[in-house]
């Protein structure tokens, strides 16, 4: 994974020294999130994305070598966004239960207001194999590094594991599916007030 | 959703009559998955799949029009046989929890004998959306029906909505992608009985 202070793997030998450079980098990734999400990756093109940025072709390819590399750059600036989005809305730490309701709240808010993200890392299965296994990955791994916090506090039971870790995250990109991509006919608050009791207690009747 | 009788939606015109014709389109579907699976949508061929199938190429526009047909076919194939293995493995009723716990089961060695199934649901994203979202939009609404029927036996607490199928689902794709498709490093039924603890009592502590 990149960090946030690079945020573009594929432009790595590329990344700019100066704010400007900076803020041309950003266009391009936002034109081609645009230009990606909604044509996909074989019907996009160079031109449509640096016609969106407002930038010049000669411009693109001091950032990049190809529509190959934007794209695994965007999967993993994506993918940076997504985390850096749930962790600015978590702020100081919270009570584990309420980490998981907060951070799946960000996550609903972002998909809906950045449909095209699923559509992107979807693609990335298909265009860069290596970047959606990432993408999960280390997307499992942050949300198993925060079951184990919570079984260290002793409000999340022990024995939590890394198939816990793919459950959860399959929960909430299902949610974000169906409640932000394809329908907003329900509040991120209110859908992630049920994943939050689902992970509180599941869905059965327990102790009386 | 097609029934297993009329296996094939994109193919419904011309549904063999008889068992030779049906023993033929299931030839067909099955190579398709193996041709869509290694190649993907795009460079997959009609002419690749007919050679996979040992038929005549004439043979296979006596079932569909196109690849497109084909393809669309093939991703209702597919979401019926998950839904057929699974329905099996469960036979007579269970209890709730059992009922879950068997059918991921299922459904993990499904997916793991038959890994090409994620990638051609998957791509039907880009290629098929209908299907796509039908296939999940169909899943969900049978694990609610599962959630009803545990919530009037009483195994299940009032209140189970759309948002848990969903969140069900969710888990159930993504222990398949982790513990299916990219390693089998555990047993289908030890993921599927970690996922059956999940659903009885969630991550919390619990009462103690």
């Amino acid at each position: 994974m990149s960090t946030p202070e690079t945020p573009a793997d594929g432009a790595s030998g590329k990344t700019p020294r100066t704010e400007r450079g900076r803020r041309t980098l950003r266009k391009l990734l936002d034109a081609a999130a645009i230009e990606f999400g909604e044509k996909g990756f074989h019907e996009a093109s160079v031109t449509g994305i640096t016609g969106r940025a407002g930038t010049a072709l000669g411009t693109f390819y001091t950032y990049f070598d190809s529509k190959d590399e934007l794209f695994r750059a965007l999967v993993n600036d994506l993918s940076d966004r997504v985390r850096t989005t749930v962790g600015q809305a978590l702020g100081p730490p919270l009570a584990p239960f309420d980490t998981e309701e907060v951070a799946l709240t960000a996550f609903l808010r972002f998909a809906r207001e950045h449909k095209e993200v699923y559509r992107i890392i979807d693609e990335a299965e298909f265009v860069d194999p290596g970047s959606y296994r990432n993408h999960y990955e280390s997307t499992a791994a942050r949300i198993l590094d925060r079951l184990k916090r919570g079984e260290d506090s002793g409000a999340f039971r022990g024995g939590l594991e890394e198939a816990h870790a793919w459950a959860i995250m399959g929960m909430n990109v299902f949610l974000g599916l169906r409640y932000s991509i394809w329908s907003e006919d329900d509040s991120a608050e209110e859908v992630a007030a049920i994943a939050r009791t689902f992970l509180e207690r599941g869905i059965g009747k327990g102790v009386a």
